[in-house]
């Protein structure tokens, strides 16, 4: 019984079936095929907007390619300091980019303030050539806390960025789980709202390796396809790739796989909030629980044979006490209600 | 109808079934996993040899990656100037490694001679620290052009390598077919050659996207791990690899697949070398056939719906003349029959 | 008149009489010549210990290069949010190092505390291969607010850092200006104190071109030679910045320029301090100034003819209110009494 | 005595001077200082024609920086086997350019040529994004072997350059000497006959450490000066750069000083070429001369104190019994006599 992440889940069995199912014949090799371009045209429909769209296996890939045709080498991107950019990819950016600095920025529940942006920004003058000219503004949607920005928050920091001339990169590996919890169109979390490129996950709802860098603007995709070749992340049989966004958009299962997910994070931070001496430590907006059990508890529940990670960052106001719990397409209301019961036994 | 590439067939329907069948419950992400366990062992037994293993999705992956561990970044990888990674990865290995040199040597039939490599080594000094420092010497096996590197040639240039300080590596997209039709052994034609670091191709031999590096020493791998993250080609889902592999390995399934691609060539190769006017350029090794038409026949074949590329490198006798002829695990009998009997009809 | 930086100071006399000097006859290149030997040597006799030293023209040469040998290219280098190499290179640390993570931490008054690093981190455990591993503390000494480090700060410091797998780097664009003003002995402030590798800044007290990096542990200098040599940092008439080091040692003269500088700041920080409305904004223990005027005044002066910098940083407490007023061997008494003088009108 | 190198020639006297005597007062660093200005402008009228121009102190970072401005960090720089960026910059060109592949040409004497390079374009078909795209053919003016490019040879290689898409970089450390030699102007060596930019080298012809990038199309400069800066690369004190350049156009001193280089090369050559047993290698074209010493002479010239460096290279014609002897600013006429005497002694 695993809380741990939703890259432990596996893959939708749709996804398994494109996958099969595209294995028919031969076809060019490294998008050339059919599929691929149908799927690609698919992501004009889903943003309606005339995208340009590449695809990798990896949402590091997807992050640090996408931002090597966003910044120079020299430049800086901002991001909130618990970002997956710059806590979870090994300085992958930092590499990808071919050496652009992160600027990391505190803020509550995973989410960047126009404050703190404007802070950031003035705090750091470009004076050209000494400091690195900041160049991207990065966001992600929804947080690794599993908060949410809305339109309006998005807009207000993605102008902020547009006027101080740098481009808004969105993260995206939850983007589903964002569009499923808010209602919203997919234009309106993106492009409507100001992001140029976003990097649109697959992988953790329920795909088994597929990610699409979407660029709003085309001509802003200039040589992402030699950048991605050049890191090994072209692949030959590109129709396994795009089988899997196939199946994904198909009937809306995208949404219905993340509204899953999220529904099941819903009960499980209701329940844990209704527990006595459990505290949510941010609001649940998304699939992602943050939660502080009673002393002892978070324990004793991993000798039960539950898998959740500890949650320990800068910006951590509770001192390496808050436990991430994560549900998944696959997660089960019996799941949700056992674990609920143990945590009510220990707490 | 196609000898494009083996990139075009798609992937074998054992393949494909043991994605499906390891799609079973949640499991650890990013290769903690039970089946990847279990199948970095059978690595172990297929190569007779105690390896570190790390699986990645490409190929140009798996031969940069494993260059950045071998060669520091100021340092000069030895290849043959029709190689994959000189030719074909948009300078991936030199953004991977951080900067290394690769010094390309002529050689025919994609293969390079002792005598041309200690050419190449005394040509270039080091003289610290002006020169880069010859640090690894790359080979392919089956090589580009389609002939293989026997036991005794691949102990001549990995003793001259080792005596000189410099590692080994050796590009395998294609070793399966190297192994099919050699009748060696997977250690023989590696390690016990003097071979340091194998890129193990799955891909071009049946797989979706599964390439295996492979360390001979384990302590030569020693930060693989950190370098396959940061590039961004670390799989949350690495099951997804890892079955690819565990079914290719399965009843010497990759065997037979290769088997089947190099007998398919060998039948093309035969067929076309009596036809009056093609000349066959390389020895027919693998599953690669390379052939000059006469004046025209190209053309006319591909308006009859065949795939293939002309074959320009920096070593090419013939000026654009040569065309090459990719078979695979997919060709059938009938297909190279009609191909043949099309060439006899425009020769 | 200015105290806009040492960097318009130009050389002393001492520095240009010696590089004349060292322009008898042809002797090796690249640093193979006497002189240079001689100079190195001279090194380990000031920090008395058995140094490994390489000379660079610059201070960003100099930290970026000393990082690129400490670190590995996905590895995190702890640093003040106000350091040179956060804020004035570029991002050419990253570059340099490969591609390694700049972790920004506030501290006041330009310095680090032993709380304020270990909170890092503590807030950025590693998880390999996901977080980028920290390798490196920098610290500067002195600060880039006119601060310096006590033996006991370094000492707890760097025993934190080597607790927890840190090297220790010291920018030390302002050594001279620290070991001048503390009375300690270079080896005191370096290597007693747990630095490992030194950055030892010539140019801005009174050289042209002339930065030195200190390897207090020779073995840990291992390729130091090579990354300076692809950097293009290394100079083939090597004597002309071993001449300047030369002369620098000779008869104290470093500590005779930068004690003068030294005591410059002290006097224009005491006078500032006693003028109403003026505010002194962090303590004066090396050559710079910092001092919030009342408003309207900075722009008075600098119509008069001064030279000074605001300075804005990401801790600015005073909302860019800050003038930083910086000293050096060449600034006269007078000159500080006359910008006094003229203060006082203003204020 | 030494013919090792013009690196070991020290400084010409008027450098030294002008060193001194720009120490005159505070001026604004980092080139802001109305010397670099001047200096600048004189580059404009030196070369007739707008160009844009950056000094630093070494030829490597010339040429790495001009490169990084000149390709993507995925590009193809077409070079001569034997050029410095190729052979002497321990991989600097691939390091600054962010992973660039220089891809190695051979041609007689240092020298490429049209059919070699054409060659060389046709053996490597981009086919995007497959092989890296062939972005800048670099030339060496003079060569690494002493012969020179006339006007005539340079057209044909830019413009075929040109035509393919290319811009063409020109490594000049030895420019100053092509010029003298020619009687050419230098804008008829450089832009006229198609080259976009030139690093202009002083340091081998009498300067401490001064080359300068000069564009000749200031829009291709873009962003050089941030990628100088990030690479360590920025003087601070900047006029001590500008005052060396200063010097070397005043009163033609540059020419003067590399016309005796020159001329002390074509008197050590004839020489040499007179002695029975002695062969010249290439012709002596600017101030270096190759020769071949009969077997065992050239160790007794060095047991008698001359200095001088085997020559080898990967188109090394007589397997390592080349010898490269460089004359200087500094060499005398009584010199040359001297070492040619003691040739003909062992000869």
């Amino acid at each position: 019984m695993t809380f741990a992440s939703d890259n432990w889940a596996g893959a939708a069995p749709e996804i398994i079936a494109a996958i099969a199912n595209a294995n028919e014949g031969a076809v060019p090799a490294y998008g050339g095929d059919g599929l691929t371009k149908r799927v690609e045209a698919r992501f004009a429909e889903i943003f309606e907007c005339d995208v340009a769209v590449y695809f990798v296996a990896t949402g590091g890939a997807a992050n640090g390619l996408a931002l090597s045709v966003m910044t120079p080498p020299y430049g800086m991107v901002l991001c909130h300091e618990e970002s997956h950019i710059q806590m979870d990819e090994c300085a992958g950016p930092e590499f990808l980019t071919g050496g652009a600095k992160l600027l990391p920025i505190s803020g509550k529940g995973g989410k960047l303030t126009p404050d703190a942006v404007t802070k950031a920004l003035n705090g750091f003058p470009e004076r050209r050539p000494h400091g690195a000219p900041a160049s991207v503004l990065s966001l992600t949607q929804g947080t690794e806390c599993g908060t949410r920005y809305s339109v309006d928050e998005l807009k207000s920091l993605t102008g902020l960025a547009h006027d101080a001339g740098l481009l808004v990169h969105m993260d995206g590996a939850r983007f589903s789980n964002a569009v499923a919890a808010s209602g919203e169109s997919p234009a309106a979390l993106s492009w409507q709202s100001g992001v140029d490129v976003l990097c649109f996950g697959g992988t953790k709802n329920g795909c088994i390796a597929a990610e699409a860098v979407v660029f709003f603007d085309k001509d802003k995709a200039h040589d992402f396809e030699m950048r991605r070749k050049r890191a090994g992340h072209l692949w030959s049989k590109m129709r396994f790739i795009a089988a899997q966004f196939d199946a994904y958009f198909h009937d809306g299962l995208w949404l219905a796989l993340a509204s899953h997910a999220n529904k099941m994070a819903s009960k499980l931070s209701t329940g844990l909030a209704a527990i006595d001496g459990v505290e949510i430590s941010y609001a649940t907006e998304i699939n992602e629980v943050f939660a502080c059990f009673p002393e002892g508890v978070a324990d004793k529940l991993r000798a039960e044979g539950y898998w959740f990670y500890p949650w320990i960052t800068p910006g951590d106001p509770v001192n390496g006490r808050m436990s991430r719990l994560i549900t998944s397409f696959r997660t089960t209301e019996a799941e949700v209600d056992a674990f609920l019961a143990c945590v009510r036994k220990f707490a």
